[in-house]
């Protein structure tokens, strides 16, 4: 047996290929239509291979979902919180809206509620997240921006909550007047924090 | 023809029977095994006597969502804006937390990205809520809590999308301390709105 956990989340030599036919088999299936016998198909790579690194699909899926290209984003550092906070706001809004990856993550959101262990998928997915951007709010709070007792996960559930919220649920548009309204509604002490 | 607009979301005399199965059928089912025939079988109503009342699946479904006893709220009003925020963020967790509706959250969420005709009805049940929840949001513009300028969809986007984030995407617990920290977050001149 080939399967030790360690390989799980690197992968083999052509891992970039088989992420992007992973997602792309989410976003046009469904995913109750993704198998390890698509992805084979799609991705051109052997189905033993894909068995060898990832023990069911639901690993592979988490792999795909954590390190695929499509879905990379850089943590910003422009030197003020609002700035920062602003960048990862746009990156949300382009992660919901650009051809390329709105559709996984409508599939993702279509398929966490009803399955379990998508939903641990999910978790794990924005875990990762928060622990990369937890440096941007440390440096926050180094800067005077932010009381040291102020709660990362709560302003990230808040800010792409709402971006979430409006773009797939409300049907309405983000503009980029409303993104710049919703970090300064989550940012402490800005024009629309003073009454 | 008896299928006049006027009749859309008032209904027939069983209309709540009609409005909880039809709730229920998307909540077991998913938008796509909600059919008039369920409907009409589920809650004892002749299926004739359903197209009088609402042409389409969608007409019946929007109605539902509207009109259901199951998704009613109050809108509270406690005195202070923060009081009203944490009855409507409480409200809102119930909602999706519930064993009675928590499915027909998950099953919306779920249906919603895929399905520009219930992206409507979403819209629409949004924008509904949205106009009830106004008189609070006037209140507190009144008492001097909030200035003139705050915009009340993005303060609901973000303490909602927070909840429904942290609750279906996160899956995490939304504990009342959670709850609280939100409400602060989307306050104006909060603790946490001061560093």
């Amino acid at each position: 047996m080939d399967r030790s956990d360690q390989r799980v989340g690197t992968g083999p030599r052509r891992a970039q290929d088989i992420f992007a036919a992973t997602l792309n088999l989410l976003a046009v299936q469904g995913y109750s239509g993704l198998t390890m016998e698509s992805v084979a198909a799609r991705s051109g790579v052997n189905k033993t291979t894909l068995y060898r690194w990832w023990p069911s699909k639901d690993a592979l899926l988490a792999a795909a979902l954590a390190d695929a290209d499509l879905l990379s984003f850089d943590i910003p550092d422009t030197g003020t919180l609002r700035g920062d906070l602003r960048e990862i706001a746009a990156g949300i809004h382009r992660l919901l809206t650009d051809t390329a990856t709105a559709p996984i993550a409508g599939a993702v959101l279509a398929a966490a509620p009803a399955r379990p262990e998508l939903t641990a998928i999910g978790r794990a997915f924005f875990a990762g997240r928060l622990e990369r951007e937890r440096p941007l709010f440390e440096r926050a709070v180094q800067r005077g921006e932010l009381p040291p007792s102020a709660d990362p996960a709560a302003i990230m559930d808040a800010l792409a909550g709402a971006i979430w919220f409006r773009t797939l649920l409300r049907g309405e548009p983000a503009t980029p007047g409303y993104l710049d309204t919703v970090v300064d509604l989550v940012l402490p002490g800005t024009a629309q924090g003073s009454a």
